[in-house]
């Protein structure tokens, strides 16, 4: 037996191809609608849909044996090859300056980050613009369901890459049937993307504009095609994109289990708790560091007005950098220092585990909190047994060192990320900032790469290295790292 | 029965006083030689030895009655307690500014962090430099032995103090008798301080400033009577106090193996394998980064006495910053930003646990290193069961998992001290540097409190929330925090 089944993984990558060319078919009516020249759009489907079919129809005949090894492979390739064709358009349109950045800008799409190289966003044409958003809802919707739906749909079970794709370590299953499961979270994410559109239209967006916001909200990516991504908009937009972004960062299970009126389960999920009490803390302890900092500085009242304005930005910016969407609605970076760090802080946080959102999530960053507090307990009591439980279930140790050692893990890479970055000659704060946005796919950073700047004037390696902390960040990193221990590769 | 035997606890603690006062007494010799003003020494003699002669005999009948509980009060109350006498002299000296300066020399000393508020050292009188750099030796001796001698010496079995006291999760005993152990750890540490003494004078220091820097070195606390700290030092000078800091930096557990005869024991160690090569390591990566700078910004050909002097730089501030001594040979801060961030990163490491050193230790970094590589093989064979061997011992669960708390603790610990730190308004890279400097008990930080500056600056609030942090990193953490959680007051 060898070690990987190389031809199934060649299928599934040439099938996947296959559907992107049909996503990236449908941009091309944006082109047409727009009259703009159609071709890079075209060039990008046929050259994508060519390998794909090639590749499908070649292996289809091959043993659809598919273990732990080939899932942790197909996870990671599908994302880099996606990238690398879904950037096709961007590198024939000649409006990217290099590929580099259309690679860059297409992963940090199909990886929901939203950090983007374009300098004059409005200024590119709408099909791409179209294309672009879309990579990000792909991305999002592959996090959710590509492991429970896809998969099975090529009669391969798809429960082996469960372990490898589903975010976060809950595995509340929904319904004993994976292919059901998988169809009714689908639906859910069409349907919360439907009714955004609606309510976007309904505040006085045209169409195009609201598809692309409501792409990269439900997938909490954050692309806009504006250029003041959210600044300039009205409250009631502000208000509906608030709302989505935190729906986007609710577990999609939960989100099904309240459709079905099952709302005790819903009210009772302690990281749903944890996830709502962390979005409210700092919304009022930024407004509380801006509401004192203008008390000490400026001698104007604060107007009612002025308040409500200050709690929109807060709770916008808030919900936007926990669920790594990185919307902007406001310069967080002119707020007082204390404002600033506590969005830096929320950058590594993360939504819910099995939403769209990246970071740590809440759900590791519970059972760490729990489990540092029975630390303290053992201390006292050594020989109790104390268990750690977290919805009224007891924790394994196994998932419990598992959780800490992510956690540690995601520091340890953070850290070593800081040092690269820094050592290709950027400052400390433009270093730990694009870090945290990249691997938590969050999009803005702090310092050069703050919500008023952009990728664009990175170098290079440093444009290729924050997309592998991308790809890193968006499929839980052992899926990735795991791909360059020496372990992986014996038998 | 009473939660807490509080008389036992003052009975302690006064007789930890009489000692304080004992030793304040020898710096009045200093005094009395250098012809100053001796009062300010002999008030703070009078009133630590007055007040704790008073707690002894007030509780010397009570009941000897130690628990865990009482253990982790004496701990950190006996470093709280000797900062707030240890700074009697400095405050009626008149030559510290504010009682808060006097306080934050003192626990820094006290807890061999190294960090100073002194403006002009060499302006300070004789007998009360001698006093902050015999506060760090009193410091790192209480940190090997205090567990392991006083208390049996008082007749209180010490082993209940030695989970909370013991750097580190090593529970390698030397000897079955406690007090003997404790005792042979007194006598390496105070034979290892006269070889300095000795070589020092060799290298032609006065007795005076050699009985200083071997004090803090042996400590790993970084105080030095010169304002220039060790940067006009001669080579032979330089290389002795590495020399001195390596071996503060070892286990004394290995030492007392090594001078012994048991070399096998020794070399075989993981943790001093892996605290010898991150010194080796980093040394080399920064000699690596200077080269590679001067090399690309100036025309000069490399000497080899320039070679020497780049070796010798980086070596003594990868030492220094490792075992968290703190002292200072090269201006790091001016070193290229890639240097900078190595010097930045190693003041998290720490070097080995039961040394004198403070960070979170090598041996928990290694621990850690192991389990995250043993997560991706746990990953790959999920039913195999694969334990983590440390010394070729396996590594409990238990064990494994409070390693991962402490950690991720120590990380937690470190953030919010950034925000405090941000929030009282000063930059981030300060930030940063003090909060690091203080946690890890090392001394010099980056940004405003680099190596070539000092605490003076800081605010009142921000000097002794500091000197909190600096008590929780040198009792490692969980003896300070659990003092203020609730199950440690409930029965």
């Amino acid at each position: 037996m060898k070690l990987l089944n190389t031809k199934v993984i060649l299928y599934i990558i040439g099938t996947f191809l296959m559907i992107e060319a049909l996503m990236l078919l449908t941009c091309a009516i944006a082109s047409l609608i727009y009259k703009e020249d159609v071709m890079p759009i075209l060039y990008g489907v046929c050259i994508t849909g060519g390998i794909g079919a090639l590749l499908h129809f070649l292996f289809r005949k091959t043993d659809k044996d598919i273990g732990k090894r080939e899932g942790y492979v197909i996870v990671t390739s599908v994302w880099f090859v996606f990238s690398i064709f879904g950037s096709l358009p961007f590198i024939f349109s000649g409006e990217f300056s290099s590929i580099t950045d259309a690679f860059f800008e297409t992963m940090s799409g199909f990886t929901t980050t939203g950090a983007s190289i374009l300098t004059d966003i409005e200024s590119v044409s709408k099909g791409l613009l179209l294309w672009r958003s879309m990579t990000q809802w792909l991305g999002g919707l592959g996090i959710i369901v590509l492991s429970l739906a896809i998969l099975p749909l090529l009669g391969i079970g798809g429960m082996q890459l469960y372990t490898a794709e589903m975010t976060g370590p809950t595995k509340d299953k929904i319904h004993p049937r994976v292919k059901d499961t998988a169809q009714r979270l689908y639906a859910i994410y069409i349907m919360f993307t439907g009714l955004q559109v609606v309510l976007l239209l309904y505040g006085g967006m045209n169409l195009f504009d609201a598809l692309c916001h409501s792409f990269s909200t439900m997938s909490s990516g954050g692309f806009s095609p504006y250029n003041a991504s959210m600044i300039e908009q009205t409250p009631f937009i502000q208000y509906t994109v608030i709302f989505f972004m935190f729906i986007a960062g609710v577990n999609f299970t939960l989100l099904y289990f309240a459709l079905h009126g099952t709302f005790k389960k819903v009210w009772n999920n302690e990281e749903l708790r944890n996830y709502i009490a962390i979005l409210v803390t700092f919304t009022f302890l930024i407004i509380g560091a801006i509401t004192l900092h203008s008390l000490q500085t400026s001698s104007e009242t604060i107007s009612v007005l002025n308040l409500e304005k200050t709690f929109r930005d807060s709770l916008f910016q808030v919900v936007s950098l926990v669920t790594t969407t990185g919307f902007v609605s406001a310069d967080y970076l002119s707020w007082p220092v204390l404002g600033v760090m506590f969005c830096f802080l929320l950058m590594f946080f993360g939504a819910s585990a099995g939403s769209t959102s990246g970071g740590i999530k809440v759900v590791r960053l519970l059972l760490l909190a729990k489990h540092s507090y029975l630390e303290f307990k053992r201390l006292i009591h050594p020989n109790a047994i104390i268990p750690l439980r977290l919805n009224r279930t007891t924790v394994s140790e196994k998932i419990t060192t598992n959780v800490l050692a992510y956690i540690v893990i995601y520091i340890v890479v953070y850290v070593i990320g800081v040092i690269i970055i820094s050592g290709m000659g950027y400052d400390l704060e433009t270093a730990l900032g694009s870090v945290v946005a990249s691997l938590g796919n969050v999009g803005p950073g702090i310092g050069e790469v703050g919500p008023m700047n952009n990728y664009a004037f990175l170098s290079i390696p440093a444009k290729w290295f924050l997309s592998f902390l991308m790809l890193c960040g968006r499929l839980e990193l052992f899926t990735v790292l795991i791909l360059f221990s020496p372990a992986f590769w014996k038998k």
